[in-house]
């Protein structure tokens, strides 16, 4: 049931450690079947080394295992909130990675300070208010995805493929599983220049015309960059 | 003797090799048996790269040394002094990895600023006073486990399976030797973490609730992380 | 067509790659033959695993393709102008390095702090001010190098082999492809340098007297670092 | 001449690299036989991955070459200076490893402030004043070799293995060139805590009846850790 997915899911785990996003089990990717209505992610606290491709495991959009002998992801109920809100997206990544977590404990979204962040986010990565105790004892995972969506209002997924969540850490989304892991690494490059600019005296984030300038050169019908 | 806890003894040293815990021979692995009353240890400024499962000293609960041809880890004594007043714990880990070193140099105990701490230690992380003159002269190591004995008085172990010893470094601990690592492990990534949060501006930890959630989530009766 | 530089771009490239300069498709070198009037440059948004020698492109001065199937690197006419402005130099290095990246989105040059640098650098590494609106939409990447340009008014681009954009990260350059991304890279190392020694309270450059010294040792008639 | 030295002072240079000391020429190891006056050190600008055993070079106390085909290290002069000075040591390492290069850079002493520092090094390591201008002039290497013996008055260079020249970067020494290698090594690792230390608040060094018990469990008569 969804090989193909299943493959590109299993890949996608896989370079989030190759990328140094995750240690031990701190991670998970995830990518929807829009016409089938089914969403394959990686098992609950299975570590990279020892799982397969055929341990992946398919939920409907109800959180229901319908295929694969493991339990899913214990963020399972977040990611099919994202994808229920944001049509466009075909997979989610959620990591721990350093950076990205530490301007999520700070509470803080991080300010596009340069070209290399007006590549790939369009304006400053948003930071979710933390859950209150009634959303986080109703629910938590269901709830996660819920304040990640109403952060978003206004805000075109597509264009800012990622997020942080206050107190806890950063989930990133693309097309494919490994165009997702992609929008992850960059985030965590980008937490880490932003920090260190900030160190050095950074204020201000680079003018709207250089962020135009650059997300459109990569994105959109004008992009240029790259063989398209 | 012991010869499967010499092993997993043996591998847990490796394993903080292989996890940039420790250089050289700067750091120590431990377990206790606790039918037999003995507890095996790697040896004192070895190599990691030179050492065989066989090396690994077996020693009573007063220090002495029951089986092995090479001296016990000079911190020998604070390791017993754990194991004598944590009664559930089964391995012990030493090391001076960077972070939860500076934080122990700065005699401060570890926030708990988010959900990746909160995951893994219910609350901050303590930090032990510095040793007085006395207590340094008078048996230096084993003052240092009476002193983290000390800073744990109405904090079970089973909850906080890690310290800092003020101006010196951090001891983990777990079930088995592995868990102990990763215990060292998380203590260190969780150190470098809430370092860079406090440059991004932290100053509250994470909720009580949250941090409540998140620790149940992994542990006692209620966890559902994981395939259990 | 220019097959010997074409091999000596291609290995530059990839020289980015294992230095830690760049992750994916980040970065990008060029070389100039200056008899045939040509440069050679990698392809835009190709990835440095999958390229070979010969998907490396050649452009004249206009930036015309005139050899290869691929689109050139989409900074190629900001390589272009500084050929045209800096006679003496052979080949271009741009990156995304993460410390020289902090520094160009803080809008500061890198004092000359200690030998380290001087060895390299004759100066401070100057920092170009932040394009206009009109100059972004009027040709972002050809103002890019006339920035880079007007910043070097009375500035040898031979002593001082390399420039940070504002907000937006460096370049570098050399005698050849191989010497370019020697000084990228030391342009990284003193990026980082410099703000771990103005975190440790750092506040004066090293004395023009010791700058004189070290950057004599390495470079010019008087050189006598090295075996020649 | 000296192929057993040749040999070790080969292998602790490579030493360097594996460390992550070193990129490209930046460092150099020596080591004397005090029997025949003769110093055996690295090549100038020669990279590690293409020397031999055979490059290295033999000068004497005068730096005159006796043995060899290649310039010896430009920094000879500083290293014939420590070992006229300094009768008790057998080799010296010198690098340009980042956190004790930006403590130089800072013009700042490393306070011990922990018992990592104390294991190694009795006491703050200093940091020599800044040449000046005749002294650079006059004869910079050599000059360089005595500002630091003049840095050591009324300190034991045997219980203080290394120094930071001002502006410049460390030297490490011990009695063999792998012992110099590794005080070079843990001089780039407790400068590091130091900076992290001091970010989270640190203020005060250890107290001297710990530094006094570390230093002497592995340092003198009195030593307890190892196997000897």
């Amino acid at each position: 049931m969804l090989n193909d997915l299943k493959h590109r899911v299993y890949e996608a785990n896989l370079e989030l450690v190759k990328r140094n996003l995750v240690i031990y089990t701190w991670g998970n990717v995830s990518a929807v079947s829009r016409d089938e209505k089914l969403i394959v992610i990686k098992p609950s606290g299975v570590t990279y080394e020892s799982m397969t491709p055929f341990d992946m495991v398919v939920v409907d959009f109800n959180g229901n295992v319908v295929d694969g002998n493991l339990k899913p992801s214990s963020d399972t109920l977040t990611h099919i909130e994202l994808y229920k809100a944001f049509k466009q997206i075909g997979a989610i990544v959620h990591t721990h990675s350093t950076y990205a977590v530490a301007w999520a404990q700070a509470c803080r979204p991080i300010p596009a300070y340069g070209t290399t962040h007006a590549d790939h986010f369009y304006g400053d990565i948003p930071c979710t208010r933390i859950l209150t105790q009634q959303e986080v004892e109703s629910g938590y995972e269901k709830e996660t995805g819920k304040v990640i969506v109403e952060t978003f209002k206004g805000i075109d997924p597509v264009h800012m493929p990622g997020v942080l969540v206050g107190s806890h850490g950063p989930f990133a989304w693309g097309e494919t599983p490994s165009k997702a892991v992609y929008n992850a690494v960059v985030l965590e490059e980008v937490a880490r220049m932003a920090l260190i600019s900030e160190q050095l005296g950074a204020k201000s984030p680079v003018p709207g015309y250089i962020l135009d300038k650059h997300f459109s050169r990569k994105h959109g019908k004008d992009a240029y960059y790259g063989q398209k």
